[in-house]
């Protein structure tokens, strides 16, 4: 054991011997059992007081690192090896599994490549970056606050409800609002609100992937209710179904529009089964041509909807920004489970966007937007058309709204279109991923969010010839 | 009804009219059953042509609100009226109850008033507002991202790897790290990854309330570990549990540090338990006295230890970021299960934080807040030492660490002391509610943090005359 002692800190002398015997006795150069050297030889080998080394010795002792054993002298503690950390080996494996269920790994950094048609994200090169930055440094120039806001901070509630009623008919009063990171954990925390392990959420099929598995990981049970042209087929929401999740202004992935009828009969359904209704309302600012039926949440007479909405398609996913209207008891409740899960919604994020919208720069990137994406699904939409009269595919659905098309493919499967477009870079969303069953179909995501006008139409024509390529031999099998 | 035509706006007389029956079928203003004016009339009146009014009522009619019964007329559906909204009650009243066992309501408008003593609080005034400023304003000139770093950005994790590293003694790999809402999201996402309901998580008693109902709302069961001077008592920890919350360096809220010999001990019985640990770490920066023990982490040869840490006390809770250590092969499972629940965590909160870390403003920061917190430690300290002469009250264990000293009380019950202080706005910190139990003493915990040295002297000199005063006289029972 080489000890080192600095002359001319004579006051760190106590702290230095102590902070490197303990070093030697965690890296294992000291092992378990080993005699210390006496605090007589030792205080002479270093030029110290006897005492120093007493002090050095007395606080090891107490902290279990050595053993004093009398006249015999002092030894490295036997636990002290048993638990010395094998640093190598630390980061590499684990004794802990994580409990079943769970949805499988994904690549934490994960990052698209090539032309990405995938649905999901925005342009973000149509982000206002310059209104944001406005926006980010107005709102570091508040100082922050403790714990408290568990629901959001009282003047973006009163703000997100003007911005419901205005943009979506949705009349919330503020204190119906929470403010959550994005709609899935709006979706999250309703869940954890409304149910109990092993009861049943009804969703649509098919359907958004991670909320099926967001409900799997909860251990609720989830049903599967038919999607067709005309969106959820509320008749089959089975009776025992506490909660419902859908996607009423545009379904995803199919584009479909829930009907006024179906609408009502869905809330009939609710209220003569008890249940809760989850309205996602994840994309309904790209209305493209026609104007929105009323949210579900507009029609509910008594307290059922849970209207969540965000910011990951008009700004940005990374924003992590969106919120819930609750039925008014449930807010508080919310709040209270909210402060037990994650506390509250960061605060300068909240009061950033609070800032966007109070400006009106919210509603100037979402009109000029509107331009740019309504263009970019009128051209999507005409190729649909053409290739749909070809016979290469057909639409799922009339589709107004949103990010995406949704198709089905009549004479290749997704597999193989993938396959064939994979050299181009280019990938388009899988719809059999959307299916919690195996789809009677095939079929693709058409998004058009994260890709301009030129880049669009070139990744078209590619899948257009993809499509009316010769089909594949069909494989032999052995 | 009164429907209106604006003349100069010939192109939109379909939609205007469409909009206004519409409005007049939501509002009831036309009730269900109601017999509309016939296309011919309705168009005679308002000077349009009959087509336009046949478009109108066509749209009406495949959406439901209106039913053409040929040449009867036309009527507003019957279902319009059931599902009228009623706007005024839907603020008011759910059919919708919250599900048994979430925690009470919290007040969604928290707000501390007076001189509030609870733990918890950093002091905000000591915020570095230029710093933070500077780091948001750097984070919001890079465009945002979409969806993907489920696990947080790459360059913070090895940001936050190297952090842990140099203040902790934590060895981890970036891979390892999952940055995270806070310790309590962190603890969120350890426990739905590693258990599943009915399991029990052993926790702390007395402990940190938030997380037993973090437990209970996530419908595991909790198990209470008594703690004494030397933290937790490893020895009682149940073996069915399946994992187990503590926090090693400054117990939540006795203050005690969990011994080197305890430390060992709770390691080998985890082992031998096949149990996970999670070790809360959320304030141990402000090491008052001495030098801080190993962390478990550290410690740990098999790979058990979840190491969470938060930014709340060293920056400000609104912020909303802390971060959690995984044994390597399950931090990406708890990307995955990130990735089902709240997605990501917000990316420019991320930067920003990368930022005042990376500039060593968070150490300047911390240097700063250290010294000036010692001296309130020393302060309360001193008080708590002499009050404990006077035989009023003990402190619960050597406490060295964080924002926060807990004692108990010998002549006077929790609920005397908070009515006695009441009148003088001040607040303490309340043992009682870390108590799942009834406690077997009364208590009081003396947040330091969010009181400056003045403060803090003339509270304490209003709790030593509360402390000093007479019994209160025993109440007359009827």
């Amino acid at each position: 054991m080489d000890l080192f002692i600095d002359p001319t800190q004579p006051r760190a002398i106590t702290r230095s011997l102590y902070d490197q015997i303990r070093a030697a006795i965690a890296s294992g150069r000291i092992s378990a059992g080993e005699q210390m050297p006496p605090s007589r030889q030792l205080a002479q080998e270093l030029g110290v007081a006897r005492q120093t080394i007493a002090t050095v010795y007395g606080r090891l002792t107490a902290e279990g690192h050595v053993i004093g054993r009398g006249a015999a002298g002092t030894f490295v503690a036997p636990t002290a090896d048993a638990h010395r950390p094998a640093r190598a080996d630390r980061t590499r494996s684990s004794a802990l599994a994580p409990r079943p269920g769970l949805p499988e790994t994904a690549d934490p950094e994960f990052q698209p490549t090539g032309l990405d048609l995938r649905s999901g994200t925005p342009d973000l090169a149509l982000f206002p970056h310059v209104a944001w930055r406005r926006a980010v440094l107005a709102a570091a120039h508040q100082p922050p606050s403790g714990y408290g806001a568990y629901a959001g901070l009282p003047e973006l509630r009163r703000t997100l409800a003007r911005l419901a009623s205005r943009t979506r008919g949705v009349v919330a009063d503020p204190d119906q609002i929470v403010v959550t990171a994005g709609a899935q954990s709006a979706i999250d925390l309703t869940i954890r609100l409304l149910t109990v392990p092993g009861d049943t959420v009804a969703v649509e099929e098919p359907g958004y992937l991670p909320v099926r598995r967001l409900i799997e990981s909860l251990d609720r049970r989830v049903a599967l209710v038919p999607v067709d042209a005309d969106g959820m087929q509320p008749e089959h929401v089975p009776a025992r179904a506490r909660l419902i999740y859908t996607t009423p202004s545009h379904q995803s992935p199919t584009g479909a529009t829930l009907t006024i009828a179906r609408r009502r009969a869905l809330l009939s359904y609710a209220d003569r089964h008890h249940q809760a209704i989850i309205e996602d309302d994840y994309d309904s600012e790209y209305r493209h041509t026609d104007r929105p039926l009323e949210p579900l949440h507009l029609l509910d007479t008594t307290g059922r909807v849970v209207y969540v909405a965000t910011f990951s398609k008009t700004l940005a996913p990374s924003l992590r920004l969106g919120y819930a209207v609750f039925p008014v008891e449930l807010a508080r409740h919310a709040a209270a489970l909210r402060a037990a899960s994650d506390v509250q919604p960061p605060e300068l994020l909240q009061r950033a966007i609070h800032h966007l919208i109070t400006t009106g720069d919210l509603d100037r990137h979402l009109r000029r937007s509107r331009k740019i994406y309504a263009k970019r699904h009128q051209l999507v939409a005409d190729w649909v058309a053409r290739m749909s009269t070809a016979g290469h595919l057909t639409p799922c659905a009339t589709d107004h709204a949103g990010l995406h098309l949704t198709v089905r493919l009549h004479n290749i499967t997704e597999e193989e279109l993938a396959a064939r477009l994979e050299p181009h870079g280019i990938r388009l969303g899988s719809y059999r991923d959307t299916w919690a069953k195996t789809p009677d179909h095939d079929g693709a995501v058409i998004g058009f969010g994260n890709a301009d006008s030129s880049d669009l139409e070139a990744a078209l024509s590619r899948v257009e010839h993809a499509l009316a390529s010769p089909p594949p031999r069909p494989r032999v099998r052995p």
